[in-house]
């Protein structure tokens, strides 16, 4: 069925994924590594014509970093709160046939007087699918670890309010280019060093506990391999510290290494974590997007 | 006076500072690039003979990297409490004539049972002497602000304790390498969008603060050219506020622009900011290390 039937494609800025839904469900899914910085200013009509030559000339539905200024096209920011609703109202159209997300802005004067400015692009389909579809609640914390983390305080579907922190980002410089970088080796999981790192990041003094892990090597104060995970600890403990009330339930829209890091930061810093699948809040909420559009 | 005359070296990383001293006055100074990352291994005896030939091969006490395990010898680290005395006891003779000051190591079971280390190497010969000179009192809270920011506790003239941030490190790995690196740019002063920073640091949230930066970029909501200052400030904020009680005073081992702005954050954050000499504070140090080993 046509009018059910259509291609949404999550095209971020390393890679794309499509997904053929029909009638609320995934047939077909296909993913590359075409993300937008592969792709030259001018090859974003041809490439979504052959990707469209490939299922059958559907409609598409784009969101992600596709509709940055960086992309196909600009597709903005629509404010918090931000629903289904005011999402549709903010689509763009490059094309017959295409549509593309707008992403989602902070854009307020603080109650302390200071303006508080956020945005995220392609996180709110998820967000938004999520709580309509009950995978999480409509009121609720929800988390999505990444390069720029992203905590959404969510109220009744909508997105009210949310926070970006650069944890993963961070997590990647400091161990490309800080002098504590060359200790940074060994796998980081959720085991003892990355919960020492949590625990750690109760003091509230990140540069000087990052400084320590230089200090714990040149003394010897550290065991080979473990210093990598306690920085990851270091860093999400103070990302989830920052947000967590005591007894909170977090909604965590993540699964493998990142679910796991994150669900004991969490427990450690005295939350709940609830892993909520993401790739069906993705499909939740595109498809209701394409069904208020239609 | 050959007794109380001797080249003092302060030899760090990058750069090299020689002063002939002579009944506690420097009488002639030299300064090079000649970090110990310029001299190959094995050089660094033929080095030193040719600073002593151009200063009538007096005796030489050298601080800072130098004593390093990159440097010409490893002189190690005394603990804290560290004292003229102990570090005196440290010295290192790689030949004759030539002493190595230590550096000074926090090594220590937290009150919370968690170990707590530190290191410093060049800085304490500063410390002991604004304290043992009167340039700072015998008990204070000693800022030396700079890439790994040193904050020691003196006590009766000893260093009691210290805690090293790496401030300056992630001001210059944010710069070059983060997301936010393409927003920083502009000069940084203690002006208004650096006070801004500090201001906010007192959220205690520097992961979503700096992301913040990017946001209120791609919002338009920030002045072109005041990035670099604002981060500089939610560093350095985060960075006193760590450390200062209200009201409390820290003496600053800093001049010009670190001078300035340390002393903003301090005042901000609720502190009295005292500058202190840290040349004379050096000259001091060494002269007196020199006068107990000889």
């Amino acid at each position: 069925m046509s009018g059910t039937s259509f291609i949404a494609v999550d095209w971020g800025t390393t890679n794309r994924r499509a997904y053929r839904i029909e009638n609320g469900e995934v047939v077909a899914t296909e993913r590359d590594d075409r993300g937008i910085l592969s792709v030259p200013a001018g090859d974003f009509p041809s490439l979504v014509a052959e990707l469209r030559g490939r299922f059958d000339g559907l409609p598409v539905v784009m969101a992600g970093m596709v509709g940055s200024n960086r992309g196909w096209h600009d597709a903005g920011y629509v404010p918090c709160p931000a629903t289904i609703e005011t999402v549709v109202a903010g689509l763009v159209h490059p094309c017959d046939g295409v549509a593309i997300v707008p992403g989602v802005c902070v854009d307020a004067m603080g109650m302390n007087g200071r303006t508080r400015a956020d945005v995220m692009r392609g996180e709110e389909v998820q967000l938004l699918g999520a709580a309509a579809s009950g995978l999480a609640p409509a009121d609720a914390l929800l988390c999505q670890p990444g390069t720029h983390n992203k905590w959404a305080v969510m109220k009744g579907g909508a997105i009210a309010d949310f926070t970006t922190a650069m944890t993963g980002e961070m997590f990647a410089i400091l161990k490309a280019h800080a002098l504590i970088g060359s200790e940074m080796a060994g796998e980081v999981d959720a085991g003892d060093a990355f919960r020492e790192g949590v625990v750690a990041s109760a003091d509230a003094d990140l540069l000087a506990a990052l400084f320590g892990v230089r200090a714990a090597a040149v003394l010897g104060r550290r065991q080979p391999g473990t210093a990598a995970a306690y920085v990851s600890g270091l860093l999400i403990g103070a990302d989830c510290r920052a947000r967590i009330a005591p007894g909170q339930s977090v909604y965590l829209l993540a699964d493998g290494l990142l679910g796991r890091l994150y669900s004991a930061a969490i427990t450690i810093a005295g939350g709940q974590a609830v892993l909520v699948d993401s790739h069906a809040s993705f499909v939740a909420g595109i498809t209701r997007i394409r069904n208020a559009s239609s």
